[in-house]
């Protein structure tokens, strides 16, 4: 195995190889934009480390780590475009750079060449990546849906949040994993337990994301704290103390996030006295380690090396080591 | 063989039993919204009746002719945005009806579900299906694209108006056909004979849709007599008269495409009387002519009965009968 940092390299010398068509270029250079801005290409380092995991032969895996990164990028330009976003990762976004029709059409694309991406393996491969990945990239898009359907609700349960989210995010996390088995010849119950542990890993790190967002430090997570709680955001933790708050306290929570009077760190603050008053940051913790025990479970379907099972727990739980 | 009609109404009657996913339903609606619309269903029955020229097995050809018209109808509402249009077959279109985000993202999951089409059939024919396939989908997003550029250019060449043409509209015909081929198992070389017979047909059929457009007798035609004029539409037309024309006719015609001052049918006829001044009506039915022809001649590759041969070139030239 490598360093994660080494995968995270090597995928990027293979990225910078990669060069789909270049004409029309109106339609192309926003493709080749978007994949070079910097991210953390986390989902890639899941397909490349996974086959190393069965096989030690992660070059055998580029051109899958490379679809599923191409994949993820389409639907940071879709998505854009319907969170009317002006940046990603610091810069402008696709349609803002470009415009409307560039960033959909581009989009459209790129969802293609993810597909085209699967021709370099052998046909039994080929259709098992396809199918896979067609699997995933729909419920993706039912994610997304249903995010875009929670923003007009007040009465989402806590399963409703989860199956989107586990849609959303975490099953494109499972399937980055699963493409490195399948292209290493693993067993279907071994590809199918390396899906669980990153999908679970991946329901993890999203409620954890939320988490942090509110009861984070500023200086680790990287991100100004309490955005969701600004721009009004139905996650977990709002969701969970709708639950368990008392009828007043349940009032005062719902009229925080409707009014636009109180001042930013005033509302911060009394919504985070509210979460802290029904236990929010202890629940969501435990939520999290739920997800994480799950996902270190399924290593006991899988028949690798000790030293590769601590690779894999080391790399959950340093995924999870963001401090609150 | 069955007729065209009857084709039609068989494919009628398979897509009023394919039920996409229901939930969410903001995702999915708009896909059986759009996929009901009243249509000719041109490249289903292409599939479908290819599927009988090499095997007589037509219902085996179902899946991957739905999956032709799901993608049709996918360009259908994403070009729709580009092009802010508020009427598709004389009914609402899905961003109007609904709103950006949902035309985009049900837009997107329909690519998807094309592709998932092809997961009924075999293995070595659902690879051959989505090679074509995402090889044809990327040139119908390049044909897009270069029909947007062209609207901002004057010096369009007609080789760069063909090529756009041929991957905006033509090669989804060729596809078509060939899938049934493939479905079928017709021959390697009878595939790609049939793809250029279909090809070809639709750069006749095309073209001769701009020159009715123009040229064509509205009750025969179904639509409005010089709509391209009016819109200032840079079609084939245009490009050769733009080449053939005097210096002073030449800028007349240009003139005359970036004026909003005449009345709508002062301008038209004086853009006809332009075109019929340097033989366009003439040029035009040589150049659909030409293609027709070259289709008709790669029926000589394929080792079928003269009935059906004269089944296709009879559905041809059905095609190319809508008058003048």
């Amino acid at each position: 195995m490598l360093s994660v940092e080494e995968y995270h390299n090597q995928f990027l010398d293979y990225l910078e190889n990669y060069n789909p068509p270049n004409s029309p270029s109106n339609l192309y250079d926003p493709v080749s934009y978007i994949l070079r801005l910097k991210g953390k290409r986390i989902r890639p380092i899941l397909t490349l480390l996974t086959c190393d995991l069965f096989n030690n032969n992660f070059k055998d895996a580029f051109d899958a780590a490379l679809a599923v990164e191409v994949f993820h990028n389409f639907s940071l330009v879709h998505d854009d475009i319907m969170d009317e976003a002006p940046l990603r990762r610091g810069n402008e976004t696709v349609h803002k750079k470009w415009d409307l029709s560039t960033a959909i059409l581009s989009g459209d694309v790129m969802l293609i060449l993810a597909y085209q991406l699967f021709e370099n393996y052998s046909g039994d491969m080929f259709v098992s990546l396809a199918k896979l990945f067609s699997k995933t990239a729909v419920e993706v898009c039912e994610g997304q849906q249903m995010d875009i359907d929670f923003s007009n609700k007040n009465d989402i349960s806590s399963d409703k949040y989860l199956k989107m989210i586990e849609f959303k995010t975490a099953v494109l996390l499972g399937a980055s994993m699963k493409m490195g088995a399948i292209v290493s010849k693993a067993s279907l119950k071994e590809q199918n337990s390396i899906y669980e542990f990153g999908k679970n890993l991946g329901m993890a790190f999203q409620i954890q994301d939320d988490l942090l967002d509110t009861f984070g430090v500023e200086e680790k997570f990287g991100k100004k704290i309490g955005g969701d709680i600004l721009e009004n955001k139905k996650t977990l933790l709002f969701i969970r103390a709708n639950q368990l708050l008392g009828d007043k306290d349940k009032l005062r929570l719902i009229e925080l996030y409707s009014t636009k009077e109180l001042d930013e760190t005033s509302k911060i603050n009394e919504v985070k006295d509210l979460y802290s008053k029904c236990g929010i940051p202890e629940i969501m913790s435990k939520e999290i380690k739920d997800f994480t025990m799950t996902a270190f479970q399924m290593l006991d379907n899988i028949n690798i090396s000790t030293e590769k099972k601590e690779f894999l727990i080391d790399f959950g739980n340093s995924l999870m080591k963001r401090n609150i």
